[in-house]
């Protein structure tokens, strides 16, 4: 059945959570990039009839049936396939789980991240998503003290934190104000899964920038300035 | 068990989903309710010694561990007490469950309700907020089209709906022009957990407001009018 999963993902974007967790499952699956911008795939297929919403990832069965919203994409690849995070069996692990995928699908990729990824965001919609960088990133913080993981062992949670931690290289986010999310990162990125897989999507990522002749992302200035 | 979970709420906001699920599943639990404004429960005790972020609903376990996040207060409950919702045995089911949970959380809750319910939000981040209602509720609404339920049966994401579609009677967005989603909504309202819940809360929510001095929310401008 692995081999016949098909993953639509956009270099760097949340689905690089999933290319994590197949490599973590050790599993086969085809890969079908997206450009965010034209919302078609590099076959150039309209990527609108696949997920009407535009968003990435979303995950074709084999049946054809397709699975978007990254918490499900993830849930659904640690389920079907063995290791790399499946879920918990333990009820309590279980919702720490829906709770740390929820927390970072909502509070920090849709409430922080995703206005300060939008070039088209104005400069109060980024200063409104800032204000709640402090709480949220000093709560999870407190979370990973003492701990190498969210939960218990790796887990899908952790490739979707990875993902979302890493947008804070081209944010007014300083994740160097948390030593403990800058450490957990670091140690986390060594996993040769995960290393793996951002450096293969760091790659599509600068060919898609040069075909698409956008400059790059760089880093702005950073939260207290941009304050 | 069902006897010691503790519910932490603040009246009509998204914890009026998980209040929905413990009386679908006809469960017993105690109910704490938080004052938004305060953080302090109506008993005088600080909500942010049970969670550091302040957000509603959080459940306490028997064992006094809490669980925080809608979807998975949402997913503990329907898992651990028979009827209302459990969670489904398909994996493609399980799936859509995960999907509209994120969905419902992310897309509609923290992306555009958010934003709109905050006092303290600038009217461009309302703006900002307001301009992914159409793609959005338009998208739900083609999956509701024909179907009574956002899976085969009322799950928890129907509570998760429900509780967030009734904040379009205090913000700009009109839900009369999905004629879907306001069917959808009015159909699901009749249920006897559903509407024991909302007529709970609303009370709750009245009484609440008495005692702040602040204005109750009223309808603000339609999206049309606000654009």
């Amino acid at each position: 059945m692995t081999e016949a999963l098909k993953l639509y993902f956009s270099p760097l974007a949340c689905s690089l959570a999933s290319r994590i967790a197949l490599y973590e499952c050790g599993a086969a699956a085809e890969f079908v990039q997206v450009d965010g911008n034209t919302k078609l795939t590099l076959g150039g297929q309209n990527y609108l009839h696949i997920h009407p919403l535009g968003l990435v990832p979303a995950l074709e069965l084999p049946n054809g049936d397709v699975i978007s919203e990254n918490p499900a994409v993830l849930q659904y690849i640690a389920e079907q396939l063995s290791g790399g995070g499946a879920t918990p069996a333990d009820a309590t692990q279980r919702a720490r789980l829906h709770q740390y995928l929820s927390f970072i699908g909502s509070e920090l990729h849709k409430a922080i991240f995703t206005p300060l990824l939008d070039r088209k965001a104005s400069e109060s919609v980024k200063a409104y998503a800032l204000e709640k960088v402090d709480k949220r990133f000093s709560w999870l913080s407190d979370r990973l003290a003492n701990r190498h993981h969210l939960l218990d062992e790796f887990s899908v949670a952790d490739a979707y934190l990875l993902a979302v931690l890493n947008w804070c290289r081209v944010t007014p986010v300083e994740l160097d104000a948390w030593p403990v999310l800058r450490g957990y990162e670091a140690r986390l990125r060594e996993r040769p899964a995960v290393l793996r897989a951002f450096t293969e999507e760091l790659e599509l990522y600068r060919q898609q920038q040069a075909r698409s002749g956008v400059a790059p992302r760089s880093k702005p200035p950073s939260v207290e300035t941009a304050r």
